[in-house]
């Protein structure tokens, strides 16, 4: 086989081999390296820059390279750069010289920037498979629990009762809009780049078209020196990322916080739980911190190339090269998070006697006394006063707001009347009834919509 | 004013109010908040919450308040926490205790959220306007060099002829998509959050829709829990802005890099460019270096939120407020470097005499002499080793391929014959004929595709 | 005054004012530029470099201009366009011609590493005090509940019982960690860099050493080039700043947690808590959450910083500049941090009986199960396994420890004996008895060490 | 082997297993386990705890065990988690039950914390001697080429001459602050964390200071909490491991730009260069790309372990198992590429004929002509602006300094005398005599010094 680095006149030093070396990770580009180069050499055949027995040669070749990378029989020799060369060279064994007619109209930076197009349009694919599949959890989890009440919290403090439903579809629509930013990125790598040559295009007769079509892409990138130095698209992938594992790093937390003794609201199931070398007592919820862990890791990723592509003049640049390992561990990330969670979510109990004693404390029903002395006339803003001096002097008395006698209220503001004991947890549930909140009729049409939305 | 502190029986530490104040920054969000609290007071009186009369006095108050504000009359006192806090005090000032009526039915948490929604979607527009500004420039910049020809380069080697028009076009590419990712968040930014209350909704009958349809927005959001807790429309942004800014500092690379005496490709205008303090001749290109320097920062915004975000539980949370100032600097750094690169782009000159001289510099049409040899009849993995040699050979010499003769040719391949000396930096251009690559009519096409996308 | 742009021929842009004027934030360097203009000043004269009378004039110039700051009077014209220019444009105001005496020998290049340095190094004395009132608030709280168990947590699960103060003495030992990385800090930080000129040092016999002495550095730069181009210092700081951040936001998270309703260990002072603005019952733990979420900013401006400075060629650009408004807000948000998280450790109350009742939840006594059965012969490992089929057992019938027979021990081991029942939290506590544990002569003795060392 | 998931009543789930295994990478910290383990069960017979003969048989074990290891003979089971874990199981196969006693007393949790200490001391002692290395490489280049002065570059645009020796010895002094860096963390790593268990210590008569001087660390950690959940040494590594990157990318980047054609000032070996798959004629400079761009990837490493520590309550959390596969590729990508460069530096061929043509672009002496009039009265600022517009003249007249008459001089300024012509390249260097400059006297020292500092 020709020597490419000719030119160079010496072997890489060993340093310089182990250091550039991308295969022992860029292999799994293989299937895609194999598709694109299949669509290459038909293409190059039909246009006449080689001869159809030399594209029948090489698809030949293409396909039994492919077929021994399923059955796991392909290896590759250690002196190979990269998956294009390691490929190249297994082709070259199996039908000769031929094969280096292959990389005829084309360069490794389109090649490599196809490879990675069609990998991440695959991703995206099964990452939004799997984020339904999680949000079809959570949904289940809601309706097998369609009537508990839980504290809704902010700043972890009680702050007003809410359906458990409707505190797991906030979840949902979290990845809705996960969905939604992977479907845009999608949008935007779905570009066909071979045919930019090294960085101004080929100097061949080529059929970019062709290739777009074979190849399942819906449009041609439209500049040769963008092509091969544009990684948008995987920095998009690595945002999108992100802001998921930011979302499951919230739920990981709740999980966390509602599995504690103190809290006790669900029980994660022990195939999901974790023991300890040491305390034979624990269980532990190290899928849920592990995620959370994880999400520094996303972070990194998406740091380290955000990084890496600032400043880099035009066109491809061998720093890029950089842009693999941060988005394999992105995706392997994520997708064995939205696995595990979903199993995770799926064997989950709620205990709704911890639950309901967790209602019961602070004075979670302070607004609705504040709404309703506005609906007796009382401004919001002294109203709010007013219901901040009885619970006050409630805390001071040792006493529920149940436990309070008219009289007590009356001290606070004559328009406090017998009434006031019609303010319960379900009533206050049942006033937040407009879209979105968490009245059990809202919540009933959102679960179902949710479920309608995922079929 | 009613006191919103009566629960804590004390007032704050005062190192508590500087700690926990956002007013100094977020009275930037002034208007959004009074938009959204005239809208939200209309709505409480059309559905009977307030009565006809208040809504006057409010929506009047609210309306003069405005007025203040915008001719730089509106001032604060210190006391204030924030935006929100401080307009319902001057309103309370203006119009009385009825000004305490408009916290009704709604709490800082949505109000927030709305305020936010409405300032990223006029960002957003202003971004994308600024963003067209640039690309306008750049095109009239290539347009009025379109003969111009410059090394590609790949690992800032000469690679291969490309028109300077090309490399602009580059640039333009990648801000159409920065345009396309601006959109796209800006679609998950168009929704209404009013409504959400704390958390749970609110306990009267309220519009949503109303308010939605008044303020602008094409959809309500559909969770209360989500709608408070919801900061993806914002790292969404700052993710953008910062691929944005990435494209940014690539240009501004290699404005510096092309503006070096070695380079010399171009000169940037005296208006911008600045002096030093103690090197008389200077002349430097600050310009390009701050913004590469700032892409930085807004790097470091988006990590900053990004980290904020990770790990809290539902529903706000106090750390949430540190979603501002981020922003703010990322939508000022953005917005000043598009304004001042296009003002830079537009009186930039570039230098053909020097840049023609960098074109004869290393063996840039090397690829093509290959293509010969494979049009030929040579594989091409054997034309790049042949042609790898040649340059050696001379090199070794000092010739360049001009000054070789036939003769020397032949000493690596038969196939060299005569006609090779019609490989010229023009035959290279013009053989670069497919969608995206630099032939001239290619990207005359180009150019022109462009500027029409622009109007 | 001197026009320093007569190089470039015309004025700069208006939209190149804004985008490169520093002063704005700058100015926050302006005493120790003053104090580095006086030291230089001097050296001049006693060099020979300008007249004593000279440096008389730019002394006072430069005195009257540091009392003008001092009391609130010193105003600079919107044209400078940093704190350097400003003050020389100021001092020839005041002293006329000759103050533009003062830039012999030197650039911004060398002045802004010299004020850089001389911030750095105040901020660190005063970092480090906040630091130690903080560790001192932290000692006298665990001082005064030092009785008080609590369930020591891994997994946010109970795992075994500690003394608070063992607990709180925790965090007294990550700021000794944080102390000592910003000394190790300021010993780099402490290198007196005047004399490197723009970049090559300067063509005039000055005396670094005298200056060193004059500004109290203890060494002078080795390297001009190094000299002008070196921000490690405030990396350096930055990222311990980041540490230091990290374990506040710590500290942060568990005040949170344990102001909970359900974990309730704990109550925030009135003074350093804040109320709702619907929510009457509120009672929010805002700062906590605030250090929290920024801890975010911190870690953000580390990484804008690390961004910037990636890839610069030697030796100054412009892209440095942008070292300083990170670096301010990291400073700032550390030492407010710092001096709310003192005065909220400082006011805070346990609650030793729900303390005491957490205790109580969990088999928190299951490792001394193990340890006593490996006392009587049992391998560690099989210990283990017993101990958590014992776990098992006592959940599944609802029983503590203490509420089993001993016939139910035996069950599990023949080697469990009457004696079981001296195993209680108080003799778990007595057991942890070597340095670093949390047997309360351990803990006393480690409190009294720590107290010693603050002092 | 006794089942430590007996708590837990079922297998984990198959997907449990995957995503919580860490032994695929903690297998690195093997030979430090290893050795903490014999340390450990020596301690443990010294005390009494377990006796002679059960530590002899368990040393033995770990002995052959390490022996395995030595020979890559050592494999693990699938079913293990974690490296201790696999070690325990392999050393209960060798010596029977007896092997479950070496758990005694100790936790993973400290076990962890020691292996990562262990290992990242001798990392720091492996990397300071890489530095070392090429520190010598950049001094032996330096040597070599003594006399070459090149132009010093402040915003890529000549500024001021200055020795190349001088260029190489700022970067010698960044590798200073890195080793000193490298030691600071090396002094708060060596600290022994056995002793801890899992969080509170242990209830055995442990002996700490006799492991700590078996393993060879100079103190014993001083609180149980801290120790297990400190992981602050970590992120100290990889900070200074980040600022050690940056410089090498502003190595990198110059690499890159003196290796263009158009600089040209450097040759890279072959042996350190790579080809191009399409572009026969290419050298590119990979080598020095990938470090700039690797650069991000220990960025990103550091800001994902700073997230990942974030508001983790103490003590231990599984969130901190991702502390690893950060650390091991930021050891392996600053060691390798510290390597890499200095085989690059020894190679590296100075091409001074192109530096010398580079020197006499651009007024490079303009600083020099102002000193001298500074010199003969001027004041600085003035004598900036007269050179300032004799640029500008010259550069219209397309004339040089030297190019320039007496009577041209005499237009800006009567100080102006014959002796300008006295100004030269050499009289620049020259003049910048003072510590740190480039004088060549002061660059004979500098170098002088830094390779006694080196032995």
């Amino acid at each position: 086989m020709a020597n490419t680095r000719s030119r160079l006149k010496k072997p890489a030093d060993k340093s310089v081999v182990a250091y550039t070396v991308s295969l022992p990770y860029d292999k799994r580009l293989c299937k895609y390296d194999i598709a694109g180069s299949i669509a290459h050499a038909n293409m190059l055949a039909k246009q006449g820059i080689i001869t159809d027995q030399d594209a029948e040669s090489i698809t030949w070749g293409l396909a039994s390279i492919r077929e021994e990378m399923e059955k796991g029989k392909l290896s590759f020799k250690d002196e190979q750069e990269d998956i294009h060369m390691a490929i190249e060279a297994r082709l070259i064994e199996k039908i000769g010289e031929i094969g280096g007619k292959l990389h005829t109209a084309r360069s490794r930076n389109d090649q490599v920037a196809l490879d990675l197009r069609l990998f991440i349009k695959e991703v995206i694919s099964e990452t939004v498979a799997s984020v339904k599949k999680l949000q079809l959890a959570l949904i289940d989890l809601a309706d097998a629990n369609k009537d508990v009440v839980i504290p809704g919290y902010t700043h972890l403090q009680s702050a007003q009762p809410v359906l458990l439903a409707h505190h797991l579809l906030a979840y949902y629509e979290m990845f809705v809009r996960d969905t939604s930013r992977f479907w845009d990125c999608h949008k935007r790598t779905d570009v066909m780049p071979l045919g930019s040559g090294a960085l101004s295009g080929v100097g061949y007769k080529v059929d970019r078209e062709f290739l777009a079509r074979e190849l399942g892409f819906s449009q041609v990138s439209q500049n040769s020196l963008d092509a091969v130095s544009d990684r948008d698209f995987i920095l998009e992938f690595e945002a999108a990322a992100s802001i998921c594992m930011m979302h499951l790093s919230r739920l990981a937390e709740e999980l966390v916080i509602w599995s504690s003794a103190e809290f006790g609201f669900i029980e994660i199931d022990g195939a999901f739980a974790t023991s300890s070398s040491i305390m034979p007592q624990k269980k532990n919820p190290d899928v849920a911190e592990l995620a959370r862990g994880k999400t520094g890791r996303v972070y990194g990723n998406l740091m380290a190339l955000l990084t890496t592509m600032k400043a880099l003049p035009l066109a491809y640049n061998r720093d890029m090269q950089e842009d693999k390992q941060g988005l394999f561990d992105t995706v392997d990330v994520l997708s064995s998070t939205l696995e595990v969670f979903t199993g995770m979510v799926k064997t989950l109990k709620v205990k709704p006697k911890n639950v309901a004693r967790s209602v019961q404390l602070g004075y979670i029903l302070a607004t609705d006394m504040a709404d309703y002395l506005v609906k007796k006339g009382e401004t919001f803003r002294s109203a709010h006063e007013i219901v901040a001096k009885l619970v006050n002097y409630a805390e001071e008395k040792g006493k529920t707001f149940e436990q309070l006698k008219a009289s007590e209220f009356k001290q606070f503001s004559p328009l406090f009347n017998k009434d006031v004991s019609s303010i319960t947890i379900k009533s206050s549930l049942a006033s937040r009834d407009s879209t979105g909140g968490t009245a059990p009729g809202q919540v009933a049409k959102a679960l179902s919509a949710a479920r309608k939305a995922l079929t």
